[in-house]
Formats: C-alpha cells, sequence, structure tokens
C-alpha cells in the first residue's frame, strides 16, 4: 500500500495534511516497537484523566486532527451494535482518536472499579427509580422475554462510540491502528497507582458443564490487580467469591450472571483473599470488542462476532497491532468496548480479566476504488496485522447473520462449534494468501501447511473462533 | 523435581554415573539456549554420517552411556507401533541415544531424497521379488481389505526402534529430552549441502473436499529445500506437482496417495518449478512421532495420537524440548520418525515438510513410587516442557484405543473433532494445574481463562488435537 496515497483524500478535506502525514511517520515507526503514552504526549497528544475527561464532550481536542470521546452514560451504547445509532464525533481519514473503554464487570467490585470515577459512575448509576443507562442488550426493552431487564442482556459490553468516519461507504475498508493502551486506574484513594479487572468463570464458559468439584455448576469471580503506573508487566489475583443470587435495584434477582452490571452485594459473597498465591499473569492489554455497525439488522448483540469485527476477543488487538474492517454502513461506525488486561487463546471460562481502558487509535479510510491489488483486495472480513504477523480470524459461522436466517441471532449460540471455525478459518487464510499474494490455491493450501498457526481464539461468545497466524517473514525472499 | 535422586537408579546399574551427572549437567544449561550439534561432539558425541551408520549395528558408541540407532530396514517399524517388538538396544535411566528417524515420503523425489544413502536405500528397497520392508501399516499382511499392499498403509510413518529402557514398569514415566536435531543431508552429490523434504496436500487433508480450482478433488506434492549446513533457518519450495496414479514394483495402482512409500515416476507427473517464488518457510525442526508402546493392542495404527504419545505432530517437539510420557508396557518401548523440517499448527493439508532428520536424546526414567509431590503425578497424557512453556495435548479421545471399542482403530477416524480436542486439552490443563500446581479447581479454571493459550495441533491424524500451552513465568511470583 502506498502511505501518501491513502491519506490523500482526508488531508485535502481537512487541511492538516502536512500534520498528519509527519506525525503518522513517527507513530509508524514507534508503534512498531512499542510507543509510551510518553511520546503521545511529547507530539502534542494531550494525556487526560478519567476526572478530566468528566468534563468533556466527545470531540476534536489539542491537534487539530485529534479527537477524544470520554465513556459516559451519554457516550456508550450497552450491549449492542446498532447502524441507527447517532455518532458521537465525525472524524476524517488519517485523524486520531481516543476512546475510553469501561469494562461490564467493574460492579463485580465497585469499590475498586467504579467508586470515584466519574464516567464509571455515570454508565453504572442504577437506582430503583433511575437507571443512567437502561438497556443493556439488543433484546426487548420490556424485558419481556426472561425479564433479566430491558435488553435483556442479549449483548453485555459497554461500547464506546459509534464514530463515524466522513466519506467511509459500504465496500470501503477501514483500517484501525493501535497506537497505545493504557490502563485507567482505580479511582478510590484507598486503592492509588493500582488498577483492577475482574474474570468471571460463567454459565456461558467452556468448562461450566464439565465441573469436577461441588456445588456443580456454580460461577466463579476472580478479581485481578494490576499496576496503573505500567511499572509490571503482570497482574495478581486478590481474591475470588461464588457467585450467589443478587437482587439489582429494580428488584429481579439474578441466580446467575444474566444481565450485566447488576451490582454484587459483597455482603452476600465471601471474598477468599489469598488464591493464587505466588501467581504472575502476563498482562496482554487489548480490545476484546473493536467493531464497524453491521448492516444485516438494527439492533445486534454484542457478543457474537462477524465480518465487521466486534467481539473477535484476540489478545493480539492491543498495543502496535492494526486492523482492517470492510465497511457495511456510511460512516463505518466505530465502536469500542470489552477491554482486557489478558486473556488466554480461547477464553475459556467465558471472559478475560475484565477491565477498564483507554486506547489512541488513527483511522485510514481505503476506498473501494483504490483497493484492488492492495492486500485489502476483496476483504470480507476482519484482518488482523501485528508487526511480525498476519492474521485472519474465522468464525463458526462467517456472517452469522445472514446465514442463519431471521433469527440468527437466537440460532447462532445453538450452532457454536470450533470445528466451523477451523473451517471458516482456513478459507480466509485461502483467500487472504490467492488475493493478496497472488498465491496458486495449491501454493496457498502448501504454504498454510508448513507455515500458517491455527488457534482457538474463544469458545465463548456463539459464533467461537479460530485465528489462523502467518509470519510477514515469510515473505522477504529474493 | 530433584535431578540427582532422577539419576541415581540407573547410575549405580551402569556405574557411569559420575560422566553421566556431569554431561547432564552440561547438557541442561546448553540445550535451554539451543546446544549445536558441535558442542555435543566437543564432549565425547562422534559425529556420525549415514554412510558410516550404515556399516553400524544398534548399540553403544563412544562414551559408556551413548547409544546410536542407525535407520535401516533391519532397525525399523513402518507404520504400526507394537509392544511385540523386539527392541534393537537396552538403555538405562540417564543415557542418551541418538536415533535416525527417516521419512516416509521420500519417495515422492527418490533423486533427492534416497539416491546414495545406504540408509534409504536400504528401507525403501522394493522390486517385484523383493521388498526390504514388507509390512507398511497394522492391517492384513494380505492386503484384503483395500489390496493396497501388506499392512495396507493402515499408519504411514516409518518408525525407528524400539528402544528398550530398563527397569521401565507400566506405571513409571519416561522422560525424553531432545539435545540435538540435524537434518540428514541429500546424499546426491548433484545436490551436495542440500536437504530436501516433502508436503503432500492429501486426501486425507482437511482441504480436501473444500477446493476453488478444478480438477478437484486433487493431491499436489511440493518438495522444499533446505541447507544441510545449517546456515539457513528457512526452507524455499523447488517445484510441486499433481498426484497421478503410479504403478508399484508389485503391479498395484495407486489412484491417490493410499500406500507408503509407493515409488513416484517422474516421467509421469508434470514438475512446475518456480512456485512459491519469494517464499521463505522459518524451519521448526522436530520430530512428528515419538512414543511409546500401547498396551491395548499388539498392532497399531501410527497415525492417531493418544496416551502413548506417538503421532503428536506439534512443532515444538523439537531441540530443546522435553517430553514426558506415562509408561505402558516393559520397558517402554521408544520409537522416533516422522521427523518434519516445518509444520504449522494444525498441518492442515495432511503433512508437513516431511523430511529426514537426526535426533540426540536423553532418557530419564521417573518410577512411579517417586513421582508424588512432582509436575509427573498421575501423568496419563504426554506432558510437554520448553525452555519457557509447558504443553499438554488434548486429542478427541484421550485414549480412543480403550474409548472406541473393539473396532476402536476404524472408528477413530469417523469420530475426528476439534470441538472434542478441545474439550480433552481443557481438562488435562485442568488436571496438571491441579495435580501439580496444587490449585483448587476456581484457581485452574481462572488461570486457564486468562494465561492459557489453546491452539489446534493437527486436524489430519483421526484422533484431532489441540493444544494447551502456558507460560512457566506464571508460576514466578513470590
Amino acid at each position: 500500500m502506498d502511505e501518501k496515497e491513502n491519506g490523500t483524500g482526508t488531508g485535502e478535506a481537512t487541511g492538516v495534511e502536512s500534520v498528519s502525514e509527519g506525525r503518522r511517520d513517527f507513530l509508524k515507526g514507534t508503534a512498531a516497537v512499542g510507543a509510551a503514552t510518553a511520546s503521545l504526549t511529547a507530539i502534542g497528544f494531550p494525556h487526560i484523566t478519567p476526572a478530566q475527561a468528566a468534563e468533556m464532550k466527545p470531540g476534536r481536542i489539542g491537534s487539530a486532527n485529534h479527537y477524544y470521546v470520554p465513556a459516559s452514560a451519554a457516550t456508550v451504547h450497552w450491549g449492542y451494535f446498532s447502524k441507527i445509532l447517532r455518532p458521537l464525533v465525525e472524524v476524517g481519514s488519517g485523524d486520531f482518536v481516543t476512546v475510553e473503554s469501561l469494562t461490564h464487570h467493574a460492579n463485580d467490585d465497585r469499590e475498586r472499579m467504579i467508586e470515584g470515577d466519574p464516567g464509571l459512575e455515570s454508565v453504572y448509576f442504577w437506582a430503583k427509580d433511575k437507571k443512567n443507562v437502561d438497556r443493556r442488550g439488543a433484546g426487548p426493552m420490556d424485558a419481556s422475554i426472561y425479564g433479566r431487564g430491558a435488553g435483556e442482556g442479549f449483548g453485555v459490553h459497554i461500547l464506546t462510540g459509534p464514530v463515524y468516519v466522513r466519506d467511509a461507504r459500504p465496500g470501503d475498508v477501514l483500517e484501525v491502528r493501535i497506537l497505545d493502551v493504557y490502563p485507567r486506574p482505580s479511582a478510590n484513594p484507598k486503592y492509588k497507582g493500582k488498577a483492577f479487572g475482574s474474570n468471571a468463570a460463567a454459565w456461558w464458559g467452556f468448562h461450566y458443564n464439565d465441573l469436577l468439584d461441588e456445588p456443580k455448576p456454580r460461577e466463579v469471580i476472580t478479581i485481578y490487580e494490576l499496576s496503573a503506573e505500567g511499572d509490571r508487566d503482570w497482574a495478581r489475583a486478590v481474591y475470588n467469591f461464588r457467585w450467589v443470587p443478587q437482587t439489582d435495584p429494580d428488584g429481579v434477582v439474578h441466580e446467575i450472571i444474566d444481565y450485566p452490571g447488576v451490582p454484587v452485594d459483597h455482603s452476600l459473597v465471601k471474598e477468599n483473599h489469598g488464591v493464587l498465591r505466588n501467581v504472575r499473569v502476563p498482562i496482554r492489554p487489548h480490545f476484546g470488542v473493536i467493531g464497524l455497525a453491521p448492516k444485516e439488522e438494527d439492533m445486534v448483540d454484542s457478543i457474537p462476532p462477524g465480518y465487521f469485527g466486534g467481539n473477535i476477543d484476540d489478545w493480539r488487538i492491543g498495543k502496535g497491532a492494526t486492523m482492517y474492517y470492510p465497511v457495511a454502513v456510511d460512516g463505518g461506525l466505530l465502536s469500542v468496548g470489552d477491554s482486557h488486561a489478558a486473556q488466554g487463546d480461547s477464553e475459556l471460562a467465558g471472559t478475560a480479566i475484565e477491565m477498564s481502558l483507554t486506547g489512541v487509535f488513527q483511522l485510514i479510510l481505503h476506498k473501494q476504488r483504490d483497493l484492488r491489488g492492495t492486500l485489502l483486495q476483496n476483504l470480507q472480513y476482519p484482518l488482523l496485522e501485528t508487526q511480525d504477523e498476519w492474521a485472519v480470524h474465522g468464525f463458526s459461522y462467517a456472517n452469522y447473520l445472514a446465514e442463519l436466517g431471521p433469527k440468527a441471532q437466537q440460532e447462532i449460540y445453538k450452532n457454536s462449534s470450533v470445528d466451523k471455525a477451523m473451517r471458516d478459518a482456513f478459507r480466509k487464510m485461502r483467500h487472504f494468501l490467492m488475493t493478496t499474494r497472488g498465491l496458486s490455491e495449491d501454493e496457498a493450501i502448501s504454504l498454510m501447511s508448513v507455515a500458517a498457526d491455527f488457534g482457538v481464539t474463544q469458545v465463548v461468545d456463539g459464533n467461537w473462533g479460530v485465528h489462523a497466524t502467518l509470519k510477514k517473514r515469510v515473505f522477504s525472499g529474493a
């Protein structure tokens, strides 16, 4: 791809091309080797604390082409993607946007993960007569199916956005460069310098009906602690507790973890401190969900990933990585959420270390007319590029919304399969090699056998995932 | 584990403990950072060429506790494991053994991979009235089922062995340290300094009934070239060709690749040179098959892996790695084969770069009575240790021979599943964490979700595989 060409259209529109070009070159170099937040602030990206952000509206800040989207009840949509959402900001190709992502598991330990943080308190506010973010999920607002609550929890992630990308049209590709990712510190003075996340071994986990010890089944939440200063590359467990029925402010009893953001009453649970003693979990900060709005439905459950990205849950989608998404609706409508401090391939028990993070992104729009001959030609799935690798993401169904009929959003949960995801990943990697590298089918298949690695991305998101990675150095010959 | 204690029993028996201890310490250090063959020869391991090996019988060489097992028609068993095979050598715990492994795909290009090499010529010799290694596979010798040839190709790998480990009894664990792995150079003067391997995209591949281009289906073989001098860490494709029916020396026509070692008549195939131009495949030399004899049957197809190891096809089982296998029969009966120059996780199209390699191993016997409190306690599956990671190997069936009834060896091919292998890998990693690290089930499950990576080992060996890896540094806390 020609960097310059890709940025041109935008530059003309915004009049900031020269600034943008220079910065992009700089970032391109540093992102690859792991740019620290400091380097971004040094070139004009102000560091904004959650407390400062609470006073801001989504919009342009500092430099001409840097936007900031704080997370609050006014800027998040909880549990769903939607092409009919009103965008928070409109940006041009080449622009930068900082997005705050809040974890939907913060109420597992309100003291550590919510208290004192205006953005989190705003999103999570829920009293008997007032619930700041009422809809949680793509289900009915009157909870007429299960009675769990508005939106029914058909989709669980707190998503910040959407961001409208100027000139983006169906058939284009949006490149999302993740320039930086940093933790959201606990705002509680008791926990100064620390950040916290929650891991739920939940009913939708792969393990749930396959337990050894009593009581069976059970849901267990483990609270993890990280340094908010960035001086430790590992997390440690603080305590765990077994989920017991929790009554939400509207009086609904949640026997299991069936609705996002239910406050956990810690007088009802038994905190077991000292678990996972001496264990250090290597951190892999990333976004479980980055995605564009799908075109098929107005309201789409945030849990199953698809061609539009969404809940891919690949820990490689972190700092220094670049994602490419096919644009399905005008403006693309980018949303970000489900931030994770660490996750293993498979996300076995249902969640990662779910934690609030902030990401700095650069968005580059690739118009359909310019894609021929580039590695984005005919891209119909989310593609990942890291410093060393390419990765495609296969799912049980490449586009479950289109493939599974009018009840696709229910059907997908009955058709989860790693075997099918493996098949899809094979087809996508073959497509990638034949289209972008000009290999014959026989060449592509041999190369996949001897050099591509297929891994289990997740077995917990309805539309299960297998990714295939290939080292870039494979193409270094001459 | 206490290194010293583990070696003691053997030292007494062989009288070489002091030598063994010193060498083991040395190797322990160097293996971890990648010991070159040079370092092994420097401490008394003679470098033996295939030509020299052809004059040798399996047995002790050089130092008191180093054994050498050359590959020839007299020392290989083709396509099966068997507890009733006569061992080639008997070694004690702590002893070293160098084993030559020959690829079963050498006849895809006889000129490059067989000609002039006495070991390969011995194993592959097949004329109308004489076939040096008649049985190929665990099937009937009269080929009464499909008529493919003796053994029916129910199992395909050329396995060198078995090695009998003194005092090994069912319930013990055999530790196999892979100290070095080196390529077998082409013995044809035309290809001096080079080594070759073959990749077959074959009918048992995951891709076979899911092709885009005509003719469908088709089998394609790609010949790869490596440096035999160790000065390049990549392989390149030389040419590929489509399989066409081949008539073996007994007059049987092989429409597809249905019997191992069938000579490919190159006057019948079209060699396409210049394929995968500019592609460099990173090499990952390893053994697709290392295993002990299973106890369930006298003749066991070499293709499906199981609790005894066998055809695990994990590229991590290379130099510097250590495998632990549960012993099922007296002496363990270790065999080695299916050597690979490179393979991706999933071995998508049926094979790796199949190539003859030689391995230097150290074998350590862990008696059942000493396992309590060690990480080998109650080990009922093959366990992998590398410098940085632990890995367990899950299969569609943990022990298909015991689980699938009297026709298990046929049934396994009808029940291949990544989903089931994922389940088995989950259970094994949970067992590993609970047994060897003393974690509660809740701790183990949370840790797996946030730190263990599940990958697709292979989808081509009947008993499909998913491995789970965990970084050792996870346990580095204090």
